[in-house]
């Protein structure tokens, strides 16, 4: 597997899909550029499932947090394309995408989305 | 954009109006002043809302909590009057602003207000 | 207005009695003696409401906390009729008081008491 | 009062019968013998009760706590016992007994039990 | 008993089963292997019940979560599985298991697996 | 022994003169009276010595403690008289004292005194 | 006294001399303004000294906090600014202001200034 | 090796005595008698060393920590005696022994014993 | 002044240079490429420094903390860069750079260099 | 490379020797087996050092805490053994190895190492 940031979000059936389970995931490691000043931005973020017929492959995961790295975003629409990303992947009975940003102008935003189907 | 204290809230239209999310911001630097005894106030002043139709934009938001730095305002009154201007502003779906002052007469005060559409 | 010890509690009307809001105040600095023993309790009061017609005043708080200092009580006793008071002042919507005592024969009590209208 | 461990657990008359309140105690200072090995096993004991007719008086609470110093007992089985020996001297609305062991084998085991009426 | 890494969970009567309680169980010395790479996975294993007619013995469970240390196990599978073996052992009311993975390419993963009968 | 508030500090031999030792003791259970406003003030007293001839008692430390109860004190005073007496009646090889008073007008006060012989 | 903002440093004189003392201040509620953008800042000051003659006052320093509120300072001057103040207001044995300023574009600033006689 | 309380420390030769290295060992669970009341008292035991000829096999520590369950000591004395049991064991380049002991009497003290050879 | 990535490191002169103070800044939003991997990497980087004729200015050090997001650099290296960088700019009287970098195959690193005159 | 334990250390240059510097790495995934009962040991491993000639590559160090796996080791020897093994490869200026290591008897020990040229 190419180690390259990349879209694509590889995935793997799930092992137990007769349990009732979910998934947490931190990556505190994102970054992005601010699409008014050009400027990186940086967040953690959370990502919390209850998986449906299939699960995201961590390696694949990280790559597609590395691929924003050059990209402009806005806060409040990042975190929602993650989430909408991940749920097209993944298909999960639930799914929360948490987007912890650092402080810009004395002031914290934390954007957090959900999905259920 | 002028850098100065204003009471206009600028706001943008909620990009993912369909998704059910959720936006958190901390603002640990307002200060106002005490209308009985014009001595200086300190908080902390937490937003969390699930957005209508518009998003509030944070340099605006910062120059807001800016403008109350030279007025008098009681506790109870200024956190309700926060959660009141930016439910105008924004028509939030739910909206919750809660102020954390501090320590006076070795006693401290939070105030919690709600809104729900 | 003097500054003595006073079960008085000053209040004045809720500045917004349309708004859903709450209020939490913190009182690290309670004392009252063991009525068995004349020796000193220690214990942090927090108090919690939703205001109904009136809020209270936190310098006659402060006095009212103070009033204590002299006084005998049992832990459950006066964290209920701290309880007892306040309502009769505020006619809050609902209120929550925690009296939180120092560690006494090893042991550390906690007391909270609920009143909903 | 003698001061010797003792399983007596003294009571008064609930002070304020009236008010919906609740009780929380800590014992850190519990510790009885493995009933397999008869070496010490030690515990935080946590109460949490509605109080009904009767409250606990802590100073034989200590007394009782201490009792079980050298006797042998199961962590599931001394949680319980300690909550039916609350529950029938107090008759209390809820009660909650938390036992928190040491580790043991790299395992670390929280017992809770709960009555309610 | 032998000192042996074994997938045998022993178990007990329930010696309390007339009462409603839990049990938590932490397990911070789990590890096994990554069976893409063969290199060493380490975890936290939380372990909650509701004890139905048995509970496990502390001793066996230790021996239990040392016998993954040599073979290779996905996140996701591992959780589940260790659910269903403990919810086969002991027929519990309720039961959750949490799967607390170290780091992994700056990412991560806590998986919580649940039963309930 | 009375239980009466009392500035005599009782005391006992140094159990092992010969070692190099030291101990430290929290009294986080101190109050006083503010000269100026005759208003409460409350603190943590830490002490901290190498004992010489003689160790404090800690029933007759905590009849001391109380003592000062009634009493109007300045904060920077009060921790030094605690130290001077301290040192008059044990006369240890070294000893600090700290007194950690709440905030008082938005300020927090912290005074450390220190012995050596 | 009049309760306004002020540059005037009152003191006492050291109430103990003879001793070896330190005495710790901090002061939450620091605001001024940046002298490029006029924007508030917020910062902690913490003063830390050994007295020498002279101890400061502390509702005079409440004051000397609150003078800052409305001018433009840049970080690496106001905290030395304030060292000299205090030093030429009280000649201290040994004196320690830390200044613990906001996050400013994703960075946090403390300046550390020290005085010794 | 018997399972018994035991005065016996055993100990090992030093594995590495050309090395310069130290020692921790943190004991939470002992548990002696207050020689006054007969009460049961509670406290952590840290251990440091510089080993000098020999080290502390753990078991035997363990039995040793046990020994002083039916015993009644003072903290000043007791955590010395350790010392000097400890030191005559192990003839140590350094050593130092903490005795943490719960409150009393809303008092909290630790006692801190050193050697050095 | 542009906003954009620089390796320039603007300066003012040191406001108080008859003082003796230290200024820390922390950087928490520090990202580069592993030059093995093409990987990001990210840190904290803390600077602290006792200036010398001169003072670095927080906008430029931002930008300047910018310019590494694109370049490739070992951890070990880069932290002893910065230092290099910020001396030769400054001439501080000591300075330390810390280095803080995320987890890489389950281990932890930080990188601590120091200059002195 | 392959991905294997191994007890070959990598080493590079050092990238700065005219910088004094030093370099912190936390191993929490260290386990090994109790020579005495076979069963798992668990340890963080930290390492501090100052670089002489060469730096230790973390790749081959990951490799190296690996290869302990299945080894039989007492916790003073091998903590120990890990410093020679790194002063041996490194020819560090000053090194420090702690391994701290997992509660075993209700008994948490850390063992500290230090080399110096």
């Amino acid at each position: 597997m190419p180690t390259k940031p990349s879209k694509t979000l590889d995935t793997f059936p799930n092992p137990h899909p007769q349990n009732d389970y979910e998934i947490d995931i931190d990556c505190p490691e994102f970054t992005a550029l601010c699409p008014m000043t050009g400027q990186p931005d940086f967040a953690t973020i959370h990502i919390n499932y209850k998986p449906g017929p299939r699960c995201v492959e961590l390696k694949s995961l990280k790559l597609y947090i590395w691929s924003f790295r050059d990209e402009g975003h806005f806060h409040e629409d990042v975190t929602n394309r993650i989430l909408n990303d991940l749920v097209d992947a993944l298909d999960p009975n639930e799914m929360t995408i948490t987007g912890d940003f650092g402080v810009r102008g004395g002031i914290k935003t934390v954007v957090t989305a959900r999905h259920k189907k």
